[in-house]
């Protein structure tokens, strides 16, 4: 290993890099711009218009109408907004909320604060491919929640939720749904569909890191989760971040117009890595299907402790997760998402690694990296020198 | 008038230009460094290093510990998040929180909503200075509330409370005090002691917009109002903005090494424009007073309307608010904190304008501010060509 070693970045689910077009959009809005979006004068009334039309671009990547949309600090607090607002507040139907166990913390946060509150917290289960058993959820449906609180996609292993079945169900059953898209949005055509409240944050589809949205189907039906003054309608106040929204909304373009490109790209380079390591290494064990999150890889090895190979990887210039980022607080605990997948992915909750292959790559970053994964297994003395 | 007239930007109160500095230090963070401060790897832990060094230049430049810093969205999540926390849970004293009428309106909705919830909101007067009266606070104390909330200086009016006075006033009867600081931080040397709550915003002393901090005596007796990964130890959840922290690190360093010097300018924008306006408008009426923050003015101007104001000042290439810019969406309702001033204040509520001088301006920018105002006072009916 020597210090000319191409870096290949493998951990797009953390956090993806800034796309260079959603940067210089974002520029002058850093540099010469810098009115408040809410001052009267000419260079504030152009702060407003970048804004509103950044909320124009969003809107029409999801189908939505602007005012649908509102800009947060990110999916922790569109997660927390719409769950507190969801089901935190009096109205129709038992107090109780409807999530699965592989929830992001922020989802399983907000329930945990609710529960402490009195609310009913109802975790329907997943399937070995972590899937939502629809039989599950329909029993759930019939007691009534106030909310339904389901991800798009999972950050850990990429399993794909049948939103558009779940949304229906929902529906169907009268009972809102929120959808958290943080880790579907830069992959994914999003169906707002049956959908009351959906979170995304920018940092994983190429924009800046700070700033996310929510969509929420009936904003009249929103109260504010942080008070000020009248921005976005006053039900998300504080001066908005025109640099940190404009960015999100160029990086969201960029991403709806590339979408089945890139996602082609990330699945052969995640296929090329397959490949590779189960050619050498056939004890892997894969918490990840060709079906989810494109250049996702979620995968099992065995009798290797996760967090020694991603500081090995690091060494060998592989940047992956051994789980969650938002975990890795040098706290070795096993992943809440593959124990309750069960099976395997229980099994292996200490030693599975999280590929996640995109902008940042190159065609002969998968390989590579399963070929640098491979020398790491064989060779587990060897040391940095 | 002619397209060649040099802009003033005379709205620092509203937000501040972002300084190169602090720009020159976040843009790595925005192109070449874009791992997850919550990763393992070596450019993760290099993000991380780069929050925490940000959180101990913050807390250097305050006076406190590091582990007693959150970053937030800005101004609006921290003075949520200090009241709520302060007030809305269960604990010791009467469920009372105690405020005055001139708070920014991010403090007036969050104890609004805790009204709501059978909190009793006390509002205490001030003066026609817009000082708070200690008597009445002692009167409010003596009802035990679980929290006062009190800002530093005023957003329109400049004002500065006594804020050591008061707090040691909330000490001694064992109430915890919350400070906003918001519009302070960006002048003031800020005296942390008997403060149990204090809230900045990046974007009003030299930093980007959508960044800001939480000073919290006692950590520990935190709860988050965002939920999430173990980020900020778990308090304040969210992937870390890298170079949003970073920025407002670096500005409030800059703001903190140029205190002396740029408030010495501020004033003498300042008392430039106060001297040419009086000299040819006696009839204005400052509300703002030389004692307050520096470089901020107060004006009414019986007789004119504040909004119609702006738009001729915009023309003439000045940029000033008539009033909290939060409140400018086009409705023309009275200032709150005029008001609540009482007296010729209260009287020019509509008719007020605010300039406040700062980083933008070069000598000379505070009279020739003063010599456009008076054009558009003495020709009411010129129109711009």
């Amino acid at each position: 290993m020597t210090e000319t070693t191409e870096p290949i970045y493998a951990d797009h689910a953390a956090t993806t890099p800034l796309d260079p077009e959603a940067f210089a959009a974002m520029r002058p809005w850093l540099t010469d711009q810098y009115a408040n979006p809410a001052a009267l004068y000419r260079s504030g009334l152009a702060a407003r218009r970048a804004v509103e039309q950044a909320r124009r671009t969003v809107a029409a990547c999801l189908g939505c109408a602007p005012h649908q949309i509102f800009f947060t600090s990110g999916g922790s607090e569109g997660n927390t907004w719409a769950i507190l607002n969801g089901a935190g507040r009096p109205g129709p139907g038992s107090r109780q909320v409807v999530t699965t166990g592989i929830e992001h913390h922020s989802v399983s946060g907000a329930c945990a604060f609710l529960q402490k509150q009195g609310v009913t917290v109802c975790t329907v289960p997943v399937d070995a491919a972590g899937q939502v058993v629809p039989t599950a959820l329909q029993a759930a449906l019939a007691r009534r929640p106030r909310l339904v609180s389901v991800q798009y996609a999972n950050n850990e292993v990429g399993v794909i939720q049948d939103i558009p079945a779940l949304a229906a169900q929902c529906a169907a059953a009268g009972v809102p749904l929120h959808v958290d898209a943080v880790q579907a949005a830069g992959h994914l055509e999003l169906s707002l569909a049956n959908i009351d409240y959906l979170t995304a944050s920018a940092h994983k589809f190429g924009g800046p890191k700070g700033i996310g949205f929510l969509y929420a189907r009936q904003p009249a039906a929103l109260q504010p989760l942080i008070f000020g003054g009248s921005q976005q309608g006053g039900l998300r106040p504080g001066t908005e971040p025109v640099a940190q929204i404009v960015g999100l909304a160029r990086a969201l373009e960029l991403t709806c117009a590339r979408r089945a490109e890139s996602a082609a790209a990330k699945r052969a380079l995640a296929a090329d890595f397959c490949r590779t390591l189960r050619a050498g290494w056939p004890q892997a064990r894969f918490h990840s299907t060709a079906a989810g999150l494109p250049g996702l890889v979620s995968v099992g090895l065995p009798g290797f402790d996760g967090q020694a190979l991603t500081y090995r990887l690091d060494l060998a210039g592989v940047c992956v997760s051994p789980g969650a980022a938002c975990d890795n607080t040098g706290r070795s605990h096993p992943s809440h998402v593959l124990l309750a997948l069960g099976g395997t992915a229980a099994e292996d909750a200490l030693c599975t690694l999280r590929f996640s292959f995109g902008a940042a790559n190159r065609p002969g970053h998968g390989a590579e990296a399963a070929r640098r994964l491979l020398q790491a297994l064989q060779n587990p003395t060897i040391q940095p020198h």
